[in-house]
């Protein structure tokens, strides 16, 4: 392991409780990390330089922040041996050509194939390193036509046991769905705060108590900058793609306003519905999401009232969000459950404990 | 009140309740409205044309959608007596402009005054009317040099009775300010679904299980196509002109992206990290927000548990968020409350019970 972090740690632990045998070496430029991972449980020994930790090992996973993934990897490989190397970056591109284009043995640049566990990182650090954290997960591999499949078929084995799904696909392919549905969202988020600063200091107001829509698309604005530096540099001609291909779309839109064409926004707006139904039924494997809203007093324990209703219930929440009124004394609750039948159920016992309840289409706010 | 659907609803609900002596009366194009308005009481009388309603009355309400306000307004004004007139629209500038050209005598022109009261619409209907939807909600008047004003005193009292704090605005102001922090998310969220339904379908793949920036970004995508077309369509030149702000931006981004320039990337995104943090703040007028993860297995009741040990300990929970892993067995919650304090507060109360939270700056993923 080069690098012990959420993902790394989260590698070791699940290889010593899952894969009988397994030993888990790490390093990690923060020697505390080292020692945070021992202490955890996450590695067996700790060592003093990615090639030590790469020495000698069937697989060797660079868990290292995105920037440095060019340099660490081509240490590893530069380093020999016959492990196979991947790492866990969330833009692929950018790291699988630098080991094309890397000084070294063809027989060592086989031996990389890239990679990225689509997998929750709630909170950084070996601390928060779980063993279960790549349990039917995702697990991105980007083999090519150069990799050796022997090292492919040994890294494809371990990642299933780690209890993810192993799943192959171009570096561009996947940069660009990072690019739709991760990158593209971050950089929305920053560009909207940003206007929305600038449009209450020049009008001198204080930001209007509206609907969730502001608070829902700014929530990610301005996470983590080095973090998001190093993915938005290493995805830069993806992202950059994907940016003027939605600049594209914002112009037709403004067309479609300077001509006041009423039916034609109309319908602009019912393909997006289209859109996001279609995508929520894709994330839930075909069933279909049902929105509820609640009006709700705005206090301490109303949540737990409703959710111990539906929980008590046995209808499970896929997604929830609260919306204080402008008193901060009343508001609502939007749940979002699987289902229409679902729904009627949670509509029954919410209204049960007293609250009204409606089923809606979709977030509405005017 | 011309338009009995929740907001007239809730305004002559309030008004029968917090006013004394205050009589409303109702005109609705569907007349089912009219007769769930008078089950609901919130109207002493229902009524056969927009002009009807309005006659010998003290204020008439204009509460219909916003493609039909010129119109309405114009009727009701046409047809004379001595009323205050203003209308409930989330675009000023249009009816506002509609009335300063309606060829009307000025005393008549002078008696509308143009509103907007930002209340929750977290259902449409009067059955979701309700007598406190207004209780301190910021309620945006646009009296201009010709308004009269003993009539824009008339109506700014049985505002302010309604439970309402009425806020002078400028129609451009307002118009600004809405296309910036509820028009533009939406316009954002509808491209952003059709790009990535576009990306997902022509690379065959399904929507990847990341983090939840996409699922917040998208939220309100579709969102009530007739509803949003009168909006987008009555206050186009102000999200014409913000939407070409946003691209702009977004070409400034593309530029450095283009230059592969790191540190200025991440300047960028720093911007919007204190951009992120100045709104929050002024929006919960002082207070710090601060943003805890928990990591839980997902599973009915689990909500409850944490919102009951909360709500025990007193921590009120300003917002929240569910992420399901794509195993859809665990996964995460984000939990945002008010204040450092109440921050250190929770994290025991959730450790109390097991589980894993951490405080975190800002949500991340990567």
């Amino acid at each position: 392991m080069v690098g012990v972090g959420l993902i790394g740690g989260s590698i070791g632990l699940a290889a010593r409780e899952r894969l009988p045998g397994a030993r888990v070496k790490g390093y990690d430029r923060d020697p505390a990390a080292i020692e945070a991972a021992l202490e955890r449980g996450a590695v067996d020994e700790g060592c003093s330089s990615p090639e030590r930790a790469a020495h000698d090992v069937d697989i060797c996973f660079v868990c290292c922040p995105v920037g440095q993934l060019g340099t660490e990897v081509g240490a590893v490989l530069g380093a020999g041996g016959d492990s196979a190397v991947t790492d866990v970056g969330s833009a692929k591109r950018a790291v699988v050509d630098s080991v094309r284009a890397a000084q070294l043995p063809e027989s060592d640049r086989s031996r990389f194939i890239g990679g990225h566990p689509l997998a929750g990182a709630e909170a950084a650090g070996v601390r928060h390193a779980r063993a279960d954290l790549f349990e039917g997960a995702t697990w991105y591999l980007t083999p090519g036509e150069r990799t050796s499949g022997v090292h492919y078929d040994r890294l494809y084995r371990v990642i299933s046991g780690l209890g993810a799904r192993p799943t192959a696909i171009t570096p561009e392919t996947h940069d660009r769905l990072m690019a739709t549905v991760s990158h593209l969202p971050h950089v929305l988020a920053n560009v909207l705060v940003g206007q929305a600063a600038r449009a209450l200091l020049e009008e001198e107001q204080h930001l209007p108590a509206t609907g969730p829509s502001f608070r829902d698309a700014t929530r990610v604005a301005g996470s983590n900058p080095a973090v998001w530096r190093d993915i938005f540099v290493a995805n830069r001609e993806t992202i950059g793609a994907e940016l003027q291909a939605y600049a594209a779309e914002l112009e037709r839109l403004i067309a479609l306003l300077r001509d006041g064409d009423a039916s034609a926004v109309e319908q602009w707006i019912e393909g997006a519905r289209a859109d996001r139904q279609r995508l929520l039924e894709l994330e839930l494997a075909g069933g279909a999401v049902s929105e509820l809203r609640v009006s709700v007093p705005n206090r301490p324990g109303i949540v737990a009232q409703i959710a111990v209703a539906l929980g008590e219930g046995g209808v499970n929440i896929v997604d929830m969000a609260l919306y204080p009124a402008a008193d901060m004394q009343s508001g609502a609750i939007a749940l979002w459950v699987a289902g229409a039948e679902s729904a009627e159920r949670a509509m029954e016992l919410i209204a049960g404990i007293g609250y009204p309840a409606t089923v809606v289409a979709n977030g509405d706010e005017s």
